[in-house]
């Protein structure tokens, strides 16, 4: 099963609609689909997170509302509590990366919780001791609090990446073969002399240039046949001039 | 010198003032400061972003305006355009960690700039030709766009994450030395058998479940002594009642 289905993100006491839609859609954006929300307020601005949600409404839709937080991840075998702050309940502190490959690891087989607080006055002292971990995000002493969908799409990115889901752009064109980048080399040296760029003598140590350049990263069979073209096209110039100064 | 001081962040066109402000707050948590706008719109929500700038109002006020991404990025070494997109100019895309430590190098001597395109229509292929480098932030492919101050956050908690500036939270206290443990789990043991919660031919049994049960993590010296003195007052009081039952 995929570990992601098992992570639900608690919302306790939120009070910005903004950002409530803007953590449905940073769950959806990798993959995390569970949100739960303890002691809704009763004046929300619902309209504003449908907003912000965007494609994520679905989120939004199936959420689920506690009294408590405690409710909220009682079936709950990890429950991880994020702070900004430091302090005695929360020296065991561990950032998002470190914990990712626990908390995935515990989802194969029950639900696990991460919860964040309010967003003035983040977790209070009885909700944080409910946690099985404490988690706190990395960030600069200078300005350490976060805002909170900004805290949740860390978590649930880090989540995403340890989870192996993410498949990277792939090359559409296999990388040139040796064999390949030689003819397109000889070329451009062809080329480059018909065009007179550099005497004969010079052209060795001309190339070893051109071939640094393009060493810098794989040459695809793609990235080949532009090359070669333009080698072509600039042989058949320089024999044109040639040819008209009957040479 | 601090590579992240080098580091810019290029606004192409941005829609939303909520959006500018979050960018500004995700920068700031992560110590990165240089922001600049590419073609600023006319009728922007400058209200919204001071609001969500929140204490990062600096580096909105110390933002720089261009009349075009080329001019905003004139002086980099390294351009990096992002895109949720995959297509031909995007092939060659890495995400934020695999590109994190040739930012941070290249940051070392010169700026380096990573833009990011209007919120409805990302990067346009004219201001994608300005970069060297294209990162995708991973994401699911049921729901690739990334709000823009969310993909701003991911790419400046990645390079953050790079630059080794984070000072992990550290215990205040050293862990307890295996002779303060054992010395512990010698209280608990005598306490356990003076409240008759363990025969003695039972003690060892019971006592290797409570080791392991406190083998999970390190203990501290004050967690020690927590554990001691709950250990210490059992004792005395089962030394109370065995006193008032006469033995």
């Amino acid at each position: 099963m995929n570990a992601l289905n098992n992570i639900r993100i608690v919302l306790i006491k939120p009070l910005y609609g903004g950002n409530l839609g803007s953590v449905c859609r940073a769950m959806m954006n990798m993959g995390i689909s569970d949100l739960a929300i303890a002691q809704p307020r009763e004046e929300f601005d619902w309209f504003e997170a449908g907003k912000m949600a965007l494609h994520s409404k679905t989120i939004l839709e199936t959420r689920r509302e506690y009294a408590s937080a405690s409710e909220a991840v009682a079936d709950c075998g990890m429950v991880v509590a994020t702070s900004a702050r430091e302090g005695f309940y929360r020296d065991h502190s561990q950032g998002p990366r470190e914990l990712a490959p626990e908390l995935l690891q515990t989802a194969c087989d029950q639900p696990v919780a991460i919860m964040f607080g309010p967003e003035d006055k983040g977790m209070d002292n009885d909700d944080l001791s409910l946690a099985t971990h404490i988690m706190r995000i990395p960030s600069t002493p200078e300005y350490a609090s976060l805002n909170l969908s900004q805290a949740v799409m860390i978590c649930c990115y880090e989540l995403y990446m340890a989870s192996d889901q993410f498949e990277p752009s792939q090359e559409r064109y296999p990388a040139a073969t040796s064999d390949l980048r030689e003819r397109m080399f000889a070329m451009w040296r062809q080329a480059l002399l018909d065009v007179d760029f550099m005497p004969p003598e010079k052209a060795d140590h001309m190339m070893m240039g051109l071939r640094r350049i393009f060493s810098r990263a794989l040459l695809t069979t793609a990235d080949i046949q532009i090359l070669m073209g333009m080698a072509r096209q600039t042989q058949w110039a320089a024999n044109q001039v040639n040819r008209q100064r009957g040479e």
